[in-house]
């Protein structure tokens, strides 16, 4: 490849989600996933010369492929639904939070119906309280995943890679489930189109701190689409919590295409590339990639303890270049607003630098 | 009866369960279950001649017969771990407060572990943000629950009935899980001690302006409980949201033994009186009545809109009477701190009156 010949998809309608911060332990607090993320990261690419490009639009439709209508029209209808029923407007208060919710314990076997309450009906799909909805939180995440399908057709039209910017970010959105900053998951949207796009067998690999169980959701049972992580490892404390270990390896016709690779907090570069090198093994054998590219691993992020240096993002870059497939980067977290920019554009350039 | 035969167990030890408010739709508020409710009960008891009990103390290992262990020990244990990992403790705030949760369709059929973080083990047993946990919560729900034993022990030592002002209440902590700001099945425990008394079938009607959601849970496969609730319709979007409809009417040797009666929001006395008659007519084959006797159904209550009277309540209790039942009263709800004590002795006196 010549210098930064990978298109960037980028719009502005990301501004469209402003979560306004989030609630922790019943805590308020400003929230890692702002506005502004989404502005720096654009901003860098154009600084190195990436052409940004605009996504297309796309008929919603394409989600229910591998997320659940009731969960999408939910989504589309939340915030109207939360307004017209009088729910709290104070400053920094006028999102959809959740309160309660429907434990597997308490409903298990038991008739199963929506809430009738918006209030209640805000904890169906959820997993958290960190993950709320405003007025733009469905357009800017349909932004989001049009950017994603959009770098997989410009891939599928013979670029060699492309990086959509989405924001919201994605991975941790399943096919009846959102939380932790995500909404719809635009890295499986991309692999889906892939596919659909004609190619055999697809890898998402997934740098992100965090364990993307969205993505490991949706592609549980399927040996078409391979979801391979590194990620900071749950059973030390961290999100997602309740799933993201080793031993989750897919099931049915996908039992061995899903490989996890937790890592310990403060694990730095070595280990870390060690588990990337692996997953990159495991992805050999398909015929193109998506890579969910977090860099919220990075020293210095407030989401998470890995501590990996930018030269470290890069060898990853290169790591996953040599893999030779056609390639789609998403865009998952990154909460540094001073090394963000740079951590994004430092591992595409890597990546172009060393791809054949 | 004699006026006011019923002996009344309390003990001062609900004062250690000050949960300072709740988290509601991300929102702190002050909550209504508050410390000075069981002392206005109290109070009232006293002024209209009951005789007010303390309760015997009972091994925790008791609890295990309805209540899963591991959320037993987790009751025990989450304050200290909170503390201990260093969560928030501004003023309000030093209270475990979950924010993400284990959705089912998040971790069906997925391997499931017990998180690491504190911060997320508090999201496995409970249904909502508005169930804290604070240094003398634990404590504060076995001295309620042992408050139920003991008002179970007088009845099986001969009274004809008991009553147990239990604080914090109980009927929305089921087998493993709690919230609605109960912890441990006060009602439950004491059927279930009825049983191992020797009575051979125990109704449990509910008259908690909610449905007991909990109760139902613990006893929705067995035969020898009857479990009846007239309730405000959760359909109407009302808590417990998910379940306390008409048609879940037990399981396998339990089908048939679980009968709820929502009643419509407003409904007043009339409906709501029938539907008692419904859950007498039911329970006229027991040998022996628990009464989850909540009075947040009265008219100005602010956890419900059903408008029941005074006199309904009264007229209630002379229902629960006809049956003629040894009977354990058991108390949940009743916000109205201006009229909590009042119904709680009227519908008691009424009771008095009117039982053979």
């Amino acid at each position: 490849m010549t210098a930064s010949p990978i298109p960037a998809v980028w719009t502005e309608r990301h501004r469209l989600h402003d979560p306004g911060g989030e609630v922790w332990v019943g805590v308020p607090i400003p929230g890692t996933e702002v506005v502004a993320r989404g502005d720096l990261i654009r901003d860098a690419l154009a600084a190195a010369g990436f052409e940004i490009v605009p996504p297309a639009e796309h008929d919603p439709e394409h989600l229910h492929r591998l997320h659940h209508p009731a969960m999408v029209e939910y989504l589309r209808t939340a915030y109207d639904a939360w307004v017209a029923a009088g729910y709290p407007e104070e400053p920094g208060q006028d999102r959809v939070v959740p309160y309660v919710f429907p434990l597997p314990q308490a409903v298990a076997d038991r008739p199963f119906r929506l809430p009738a309450a918006p209030s209640a009906r805000a904890g169906v799909y959820t997993t958290d309280t960190t993950t709320l909805i405003g007025p733009g939180t469905y357009r800017a995440a349909l932004a989001a995943a049009d950017a994603a399908l959009t770098a997989a057709e410009l891939v599928l039209a013979g670029a060699p890679a492309a990086y959509a910017a989405c924001r919201p970010p994605g991975h941790h959105a399943g096919r009846a489930f959102f939380g932790g900053s995500c909404y719809l998951n635009n890295a499986a949207l991309a692999a889906q189109h892939l596919r659909d796009g004609g190619r055999g067998r697809v890898a998402v690999i997934d740098l992100d701190a965090h364990h993307g169980n969205g993505t490991q959701d949706i592609f549980y049972d399927r040996a078409d689409i391979l979801y391979a992580s590194v990620h900071v490892d749950p059973g030390a404390g961290w999100f997602p919590h309740f799933v993201g270990y080793a031993d989750e390896a897919g099931r049915g016709p996908g039992a061995g295409a899903n490989r996890n690779r937790p890592v310990p907090p403060g694990c730095g570069d070595g280990p870390w590339l060690e588990a990337i090198g692996d997953l990159c093994a495991a992805a050999g054998a398909c015929d193109a990639l998506v890579v969910s590219l977090g860099v919220d691993g990075a020293a210095g992020d407030p989401e998470s303890p890995l501590g990996i240096s930018p030269a470290g993002f890069a060898r990853a870059g290169e790591a996953l270049a040599r893999l030779g497939l056609p390639t789609v980067f998403v865009q998952e977290g990154g909460y540094d607003l001073e090394r963000l920019g740079g951590l994004v554009v430092g591992t595409l350039t890597a990546f172009a630098g060393a791809h054949p």
